[in-house]
């Protein structure tokens, strides 16, 4: 087990009354952490809100308990204490993060390399795959009961984050935790079918579209994926429904860095990022246009920018990044 | 740990010479437990030799030690052991069967459901989700120090065999031994890597094309995808370019059952077949037509039908399958 700093289980420990948050767009990471804290945290007989702007998708609306989400954050008083999992940067707390960080302690419990320290006390620990996995030893060491739905949501936060064990983060800790998970009843095969096998054919439809418009650049090296706003249309899709389409072009052997340029209705253009080894930052890459993540999976969100703007600027920094490899 | 039988240790632990076979047509199981055996063996002060009647596939000569295995069988003089690793049936030892099993005493690990009995002393655990784990654990109760060679065969045959820790067959025991073998070197994102991000261009055709063939059956329970000799031909590919193919139409959430039909060039027809949860097995529809597998996972091979013939007859017996579900 990997402890988590003592000031962090003293403070938690110490909490009665606790606001639960995480960042905006939640993840399998951000949510499964956040819902399985709350049900730890409940189960040692604290007062818990969770709160998220936004409802949560309906890729991940199965996980257990994502249903006692506050999208509306309540009145303040008499919290004494506030945690964020699986949230960097204060911008991604959202568009509350003002009220939210009137909370004090304030803990941070993270693993994105580029934290930038915000709040009170803070675990960041970028050598971990996933927050779910440092969760997962917070309760231990709070000697919390993990019942079958927090190891549930646990153990799809772990899954996600890692893209089922195949992300350069993953670690033997991160089996450890996986394994122990398993051991209280979970069962792979289930959380992956939730996670991945969740295609439905309208889907599978925009995943055609989308992987015609390959593009590949330098030497192969680099391959670019579009979703517009017309394909989502047609197909009758929303932008949760690309979730993981970026592994696709990421999968050719050539390939070192995979961009996918999403076209949103509110005339905002995200990118995903996602790379091959070591060597090959995208964080960056993301971190230059504003954005964040990892070294391997990166993302940014542009205003005002036409598709063909976006790809041309992105192009010219990927072509450096990948010139040496 | 999981104990092997002591006979299998006492066998393997007293022989000199050792003759070490898998399936043919070996998969990343297959291939991983033979060539991480044999390295444990050769550590051991064993003198090993590998068989497999056939050249690696491309998808797999990643994998150190691959360029040791020997097409032909050599005199079978001197051997004082023979092993078979993931072969669940005599005929899928090959055209050499008879002659290999003519050596003894003649050991069988594998962990297919299905398996039947043959060779002289048996340890046979289909609650392992791969071979690869097994290996592991013999070579704990050999004692023998695992190479970082070794390890990275084994954890290719884990995540081979449970599709990186998504199948049914996964369980706390798989978790235990990735992590192991992680411990000793192995780095996740590299095998996963080489397993999964092995993409031509071409291949990507031949995906493309194949997904286009996808049709859906009894309420979108089944589906089935297709590869004619016309596609292999226009996008240069082999049959071994379709691994992981079926994969597509199994992540489509109202699937139970995706089949995929095969055409290869000397007239045989082979179908896979992958499945959805443990009231869904395909194991028993595959043994119907000749073939084997797992309950998730199976395949069988005919000659001398038409693709439109063994799709009529498969879709009856899976129509029969899934109208329960």
């Amino acid at each position: 087990m990997i402890k988590p700093p003592i000031e962090v289980v003293e403070t938690i420990a110490g909490a009665s009354k606790i606001l639960l948050a995480t960042h905006i767009y939640p993840d399998g990471d951000a949510l499964g952490s956040q819902l399985a804290l709350a049900d730890i945290l409940k189960s040692l007989g604290k007062d818990v809100v969770i709160y998220s702007e936004e409802k949560v998708s309906h890729l991940y609306d199965f996980m257990p308990g994502c249903r006692n989400l506050a999208t509306r954050l309540p009145s303040l008083a008499g919290f004494d204490c506030a945690i964020a999992v699986d949230c960097g940067d204060q911008a991604r707390l959202g568009r509350e993060s003002e009220r939210l960080l009137s909370v004090h302690p304030f803990v941070m419990i993270d693993h994105h390399a580029g934290h930038k320290l915000f709040g009170d006390i803070h675990w960041v620990d970028s050598t971990r795959a996933s927050t779910g996995e440092m969760i997962y030893d917070l309760a231990e060491v709070l000697k919390a009961e993990i019942s079958y739905d927090a190891a549930y949501c646990l153990y799809a936060a772990i899954v996600s984050d890692t893209g089922s064990f195949k992300y350069s983060s993953t670690t033997a800790d991160t089996f450890r935790v996986a394994g122990e998970l398993v051991n209280k009843g979970v069962k792979p095969s289930e959380v992956a079918g939730k996670l991945f096998d969740n295609f439905t054919s309208n889907r599978l439809q925009l995943l055609q579209m989308v992987l015609d418009s390959l593009q590949m650049f330098n030497d192969d090296k680099v391959a670019v994926i579009g979703a517009t706003r017309e394909m989502f249309a047609r197909t009758k899709t929303v932008q949760a429904d690309t979730e993981n389409f970026i592994n696709y072009p990421r999968s050719l052997s050539s390939v070192r860095v995979a961009a996918f340029i999403k076209e949103s209705r509110d005339g905002i253009i995200s990118v995903s990022l996602r790379s091959k080894g070591s060597d090959c930052d995208v964080a960056r890459i993301a971190g230059a246009f504003g954005g964040g993540g990892h070294c391997n999976a990166s993302g940014f969100k542009l205003r005002e920018s036409s598709v063909a703007e976006v790809q041309d600027k992105l192009l010219k920094e990927l072509e450096q990044l990948v010139s040496g490899l």
